[in-house]
Formats: C-alpha cells, structure tokens, sequence
C-alpha cells in the first residue's frame, strides 16, 4: 500500500529531524554559552579598568602631568569606544542582560524580550521611533480637534464621550510605551529609568480621568477648567515631542558616527540635542514642565478647597505635581551630565593643543 | 605604562570577541536555515497526507472493506503521533511560525514573541495556567467581597471607587491574558480564536464600564442593578474557571501521555475535561452563558426604554449578549468534536476488536 510506505517514511524523516535539531541545539548552546562567558569577562575588565582610570585621574591632579593626564583621558576614549563596539557588534546579543521589569512580566509572562540578532533589536529601536513620531503627532492634533470643536461647536462645553476616548487613547499609547521602553531596556539600551516611571504615573492618570465624570451643562466653562488646561498642556506636549524626536535622531546619529553612543541607545535624556536646536528646546521643556505643575496645582486647589469633591481631582493633581517634580530633575540632570562632557571635551582638546 | 598595555589587549579582546560572534552567528543562522526549510516540508507533507488519508476515508465507505478502512484510521493517528513529536521535539523551533497577531504588535512592535527553545515555550506555558489559577481565584474573591460588604456595610449602595478599581483590575487582567494567549499561539498552541476576540470584547467592556457612573442615593438598588447583576455573574465565572483550569490540565495531561496533543496546546475549546467531571462542567458552562445573555438583555432593557439615557449601558449590553452567544457557539463546538473523536475511538476499537 503506497500510502501505508508514505507514512513510515514521514515518521523516519520526523524522528531524523528532531534528531538533528537536538544536537544543534546542544552544540549551539554550548558555543553561545562560551561566548557569553568570555563577553562577561570581558565586559567586566572594561568596567574594572574604566575605574581604575578614573580613580587615576582624580588621586591628585596638581601632581600630576599634563602629558599624563590628556593620555589618560585618551585611553578613556578607547576604552568607550571599545564598549560600544561590544554592545553593537555581533557579542550584543551575548552580553550579560539586565533583568526585566516587572511591567514586562506582569503582562508577558517570563518570556525574554531581548532579541538574539542585532537587526531584529535595531528593527525594534526604529519601530519604537516611529511610533513616537506618530503618538506625537496624535499628541497634537487629538486634543487640538477637541479645543477648536468645544469652542466652535460645543458651545463652551465638551461632551463626555470624546473626552474620554482620548482618555482611553492616552491609556493605550502610554501602556504602548512602556512596553516598548522596558523591551528596549533588556536589549541593551540606556534609557534613563524615570521615563518609565513616568508611563505609569501617566497611565494611572488615564486610568482615574476614565472614571472622573465630565460634567456638562450648566455652568460648564468653570467645572471643565481642569479638562481644559490639561488638553492645552497636552497641545504644548505634541510640539515638544515633535521637536525632541526630531533632535533625538540627528544627535544619536552624529553620536554614533563619533562612536560615542550605542546604536540601542534612545535619549540622552529629553535635551541631548543639536546645540542650535537645544536653545528652542529647554524652554519649551521648562515652560512645558512648568505648566505641568500648574494644572497639576490648580486640580489640587480645586480639591483641597472643596469645590470639586472628587478622589480623582486630588490624585490627577498629585500625579501631574510629581510628574512635572521628575521630569524638571531629569532634564536638569541631563543638561549637567551634558556640560560635564562638554568641558571635559574642551578641556582634553586644549591639553592636547597646548602639548 | 601598565593601564596603556591593559587597554590595547582589551580592545584586541573586543574585536577577537566580535569575530568569533560574528561566525558563530553566521554558520548558526545558516543551519538553521537549513532546518527550517526541512521542518517546513515535513509540516507540508504531513498536512498533504492527512488530507490524503481522510478523502481515501471518505470517498466511498460502502466500497471499502472494513479492514482497509481500519488501517486507514490506524494511519491517520500515525500521523497524528508523527505531528505531535514535530511540535513537542527540539524541532519546533524551526517550524513555520503563524504571524503574530496585531494586539501583539500593537503593544510590543515587531519583537518575535517566540520562544527559541521548547523548556523556555514550556515555562512559559507553565506561567499562563498559573496565572489562570491566581485570576480565577481573585474572579471569585473579588466580587463576593464587594457584594458581601454591600449588604452588610454599606447597606445596599455600592460606592464607586471599590467598583471601579474591580473593573480597572478586570482591563488589566484580559489584556494580559490576551496578551500570553497571543504569545502561547505564535508559540504553536491551538488556542482557539474565539477565546482571543472574547478577550478583546471583555478589555472593551471594562474600559466603558469604567467611564459609567456608579450612582449612590437615592435609590441605589435600582439604580444598580445592572452592577450587581454583574458581580453575581463574575463570581459564578470564577468558580466555572477554577474547575475549568482543573479539569483542562488533567486532561491535557492525559492526553500528552498518549501522544494526542502537543504539550503547548491549552484548552479544547472549555469543554475538553475529563468525562465525569464534563457532567459538572458542561451545566455549570451554559448556565453561567445564560446567565451573561440575561444580564446583558437586562441592560439592553434599561437602555432602550429610556430609564438610564447612558451610551455605556447600551455598549455593555451589547457586548455581554455578544460574548454570551460567542462562548456558546464554541462551547457546542467543542462538544460536538469531541463526541466526534469519541464516536471514532469507539469505531475503530471495535473495530479493532472485530478483527
């Protein structure tokens, strides 16, 4: 019978298969977990050696000399440059890793979100950029639509259901964004922690403006004030976004060409911009943070006083004041860590000048 | 200088590193290529036959004789055997993968979700039956809590924020239970894929449930009757899947032992347990599907007559009737496969027996 002959041959072919898939694996497994071994190894002795340098160089200054000095800085350099070229090379994918959020467990399960190829965890890296570029878009044109239609032909007052899709919506993106910044993470990136920090105090204040009634008429103008600075300073956030983005790239990319950045690396903080560019860019930031804990002040006034007696006006209040608190430090901490670097450039390339 | 000397051998260590990454990964890729190319013709003659051996089957049963046919249906487990041993040996792996679904790409971009190796799919597996157990659990505590506390604390009135936090605690549990049912199918599970849109309605009902008011006095137990009702049948869902997730595993269990099922499948349909404990089951299933139409109709009811002017009402409504017929529809199919098997397990036995 034929197809009697058929079947044992696919059950022969099913067993020799599986046999070489299992000697693959194990002889697969065994080199990757040598090359993780010996990148560990190595990844240890640059971070012990980048200490040493350090330690080197501020032991005593005034002792030491300036030819000494500009060489350490330059073995400093090489050093950097030699990490980067390990974690964007093809050992990425062997490097210890660090753990996983509990965000990513929480809805993922213990899978492991770091990608085994480097193309695949660049291919991540710009579907996250593009999806920041959509979402700020969005960011802009949502709340915008919102604006002109209660002004236009809402007569002063918004509608609840609208509002609330946009509420839904945020929810949904900032949920969107952790995510992706957690995976980010555990394929090696160097986001700063507080952003993800920062998605979930926004996600939690999605989630409590769902349950906040949006109350209508009458009276309206002075019960949805909060509703409306908040999507005015939502607006605000669109354009900075749009800007960031925009700077986010060209700096990483002039960084990577200078071998001074990772290609996994996001932000350098929010202002790790052009120069040029910056001198837009921190105002808007700081206006933008600054209005941030204004509305954020405001729902807590109308809270403590009594007006609005709701739970969800004390915590979006709370929420906004700590967002805004976080993201002031984080931009200053950057700017700080950003004319560190700077003075430290200029300063090795004068020595080098005057030697 | 000895930290000079340190540098340049950890460079030289960076680069012969990145080699021999570089060729692992190289000749890795290339024979895996290679296997998967071969899993996927074994898949494909596989599947070819089957349809071989059921069209011989089917063709004309009068003319066959009782022995062929029952070497035909000795085949066809053959090779049903022959597929379980693909999908649970090392060589799953490489077998051809279903796209990811969108929700996944949604939320995460375009990560492979697949596990590389099967201990990893397994544990994986392993963590979604124990979420399973955990949320069935809390699906019973928490309602029962609130119900009790509203007739013996908060003399019939249920405040808003304990519901509210309930239906919050629902969004985030079905977007992580679709989440892993969607990595557990890119995986090689035959979760079916009512249980994901299912899924997918409950994160929409919850998302509108929590835009809904929660009225208080007067006239609370009117008004909150379509809450209520609701907790009651949440509670009823939670005993239903504790003995579900019961009898899911025993039978999965059972039906790994005698190489019917690969070891990452889930659920055959919600019915698939063991005979006994079906008569328990199967009741407990339909009542609590009635059960949802009714509560759904209910608020169709209120929103159609007019007493609560609410879109959420009617949404909700909607939504349950939806998920009511939809888990039905698949519960009957499930059935009626599985009494199929059954009536072909007898069939062939006697069969068997004749000879």
């Amino acid at each position: 019978m034929e197809v009697e002959e058929e079947v044992r041959r696919i059950v022969e072919q099913v067993k020799e298969l599986n046999d070489s898939a299992t000697s693959f694996v194990s002889s697969s497994s065994h080199e990757e977990l040598s090359l993780r071994k010996r990148s560990s190894l190595v990844d240890a002795s640059i971070t012990r050696l980048h200490s040493t340098l350090l330690s080197d160089k501020h032991h005593d200054p005034k002792l030491l000399d300036k030819a000494f000095f500009s060489s350490l800085s330059l073995l400093e350099e090489d050093l950097q440059r030699a990490r980067c070229m390990l974690a964007d090379g093809d050992t990425c994918s062997f490097l210890p890793s660090k753990p996983q959020g509990r965000f990513v467990r929480m809805f993922l399960g213990p899978l492991n979100v770091r990608a085994s190829r480097k193309d695949i965890q660049l291919k991540v890296k710009e579907e996250y950029n593009s999806y920041r570029d959509r979402t700020a878009l969005l960011f802009l044109v949502f709340p915008a639509i919102l604006l002109t239609l209660r002004s236009y032909v809402w007569e002063g007052c918004l509608p609840a259901f609208p509002v609330q899709l946009y509420q839904a919506w945020l929810l949904f993106l900032y949920a969107g964004l952790a995510m992706r910044e957690n995976i980010l993470r555990a394929n090696g990136s160097d986001i700063r922690s507080w952003w993800l920090y920062h998605h979930y105090c926004a996600m939690a204040m999605a989630l409590v403006s769902l349950t906040w009634e949006i109350k209508g008429q009458p009276n309206c103008v002075q019960k949805q004030k909060g509703v409306r600075l908040f999507l005015q300073w939502a607006m605000m956030q669109g354009v900075a976004m749009l800007l960031q983005n925009r700077y986010q790239r060209q700096r990483l990319y002039t960084r990577i060409a200078l071998g001074k950045a990772k290609r996994m690396d996001v932000v350098w903080g929010e202002t790790a911009g052009v120069d040029g560019q910056l001198l837009l860019l921190c105002p808007i930031l700081f206006t933008l943070q600054g209005f941030e804990a204004y509305v954020g002040l405001q729902l807590l006034r109308t809270a403590l006083t009594g007006v609005v007696g709701e739970w969800q006006v004390l915590i979006c209040g709370i929420l906004l004041v700590v967002m805004a608190i976080g993201n002031f430090i984080n931009t200053v901490e950057t700017l700080m860590v950003k004319s560190r670097f700077k003075a430290k450039m200029k300063r090795s390339k004068s020595r080098a000048e005057l030697d």
